[in-house]
């Protein structure tokens, strides 16, 4: 099965934390939208298309054979056990989707912090507001998640290696992308609270340097950090 | 299969939408927080234990036997097929929870409408900033979610009555709350934007018409909207 990922191609974006899992999976895919030329317009093809009869209401979305899949962790919950990770019964599938759904509340939380009053204003029109919701996302609310998750990692009965049992899973690749990417937009916040978060940023560091994550990470797949995506680096909001 | 609910017990808030599948579907539940006296510690007791090895990061979450699920669109997820409202093949049940993340996104736009900053501040500490938030959010967000809905209802193959072919799912439950909650919220709002979005008003109308559910709205189990809740009544932030 060769999958079709659709979503912005100049950003990370929430479309990142699929592409995560189809290379570490080494799965066959193809970033529809990145295709130069023609991509942008077969994203927009499907999402003006009146005849789609499960239409999403934004990227990313995924088209495997007839299906086609929105929502990130919905994504991320029907590839799961195609790709191998994610556990096969259905309380561990449940569980980690339910971590997944907190990751989703957390990364529009990231958004947000920029981006308080609309998502359609430019930052510079909601400057204000945003220094006042992230002052206050940085001093409750990561703490509160990467505590949250670091318990996860703790109570793990089969070791602290791993989110879920012994295995690597999709939510272990997407805890690897919040941790990286808050390093990116809040590093001062990142630097104070990492050392209380020890297995969060061992696991940050377990995952990329698994070999095929390693591979897409330094590949221009990757695309880098940058001023237009969900995880954006204004000093002035760095606690 | 007795469920138990955990949810605050003060307002409708994120359990309303599980409230309505297991009153739809005449399940039953006990809405453990609600019990008098004893009903929050036990709540309490369950968010604080570290024995539990799959902590919720937050009300509600649902005990089903030895499962404990969290994160509203997953506990729907599981409890559809058992309460005979989501269709049951795979794809099927991926529309339906990809549907219910999206209304997800919208609850958490609705809280953000009057808590813009900070969900631990109170609603004076920051009514400057939801002013300028619910002007974008009534203006540009409630169409287009509302749009969104009305356009899936129209493109069922099998007839505009429910979101998913012939029969009934929680995903119609969750938009007849939607439906309700605007309207308590945003009234001037919602009086100007129905006409438009006939499918959705039909969809509340068929909904609340329903014996179970019908008996439930008017019980006491129902709790009224109030200002505590997610769907809160403020004329200034009314369009």
């Amino acid at each position: 099965m060769r999958y079709e990922l659709y979503y912005w191609p100049e950003i990370q974006g929430r479309g990142e934390f699929v592409r995560l899992a189809l290379e570490d999976a080494g799965a066959d895919y193809v970033d529809v939208a990145r295709v130069e030329k023609t991509g942008i317009a077969a994203m927009v093809r499907v999402l003006e298309n009146h005849s789609v009869k499960r239409p999403p209401f934004a990227p990313p979305f995924l088209k495997a054979g007839n299906l086609v899949i929105a929502q990130t962790a919905n994504i991320l919950f029907y590839l799961g056990p195609r790709l191998g990770l994610v556990p096969k019964g259905e309380a561990g599938r449940l569980w980690a989707h339910q971590l997944q759904l907190t990751i989703a509340d957390w990364v529009a939380e990231v958004h947000d912090s920029h981006h308080p009053i609309s998502g359609s204003l430019y930052y510079e029109d909601q400057k204000r507001e945003a220094k006042r919701r992230a002052a206050d996302f940085t001093r409750e609310r990561v703490p509160k998640f990467l505590g949250y998750f670091e318990d996860v990692l703790k109570r793990n009965p089969k070791g602290s290696s791993y989110v879920l049992g012994k295995a690597i899973s999709y939510v272990d690749l997407s805890l690897f992308q919040m941790n990286a990417g808050l390093r990116y937009a809040f590093p001062r916040t990142m630097t104070k609270l990492e050392p209380k978060h020890r297995r969060m940023v061992a696991l940050h560091d377990r995952v990329c340097a698994r070999p095929r994550l390693a591979a897409y990470l330094s590949s221009p797949r990757r695309l880098p950090f940058n001023q237009e995506g969900i995880f954006r680096h204004y000093p002035e909001l760095d606690g």
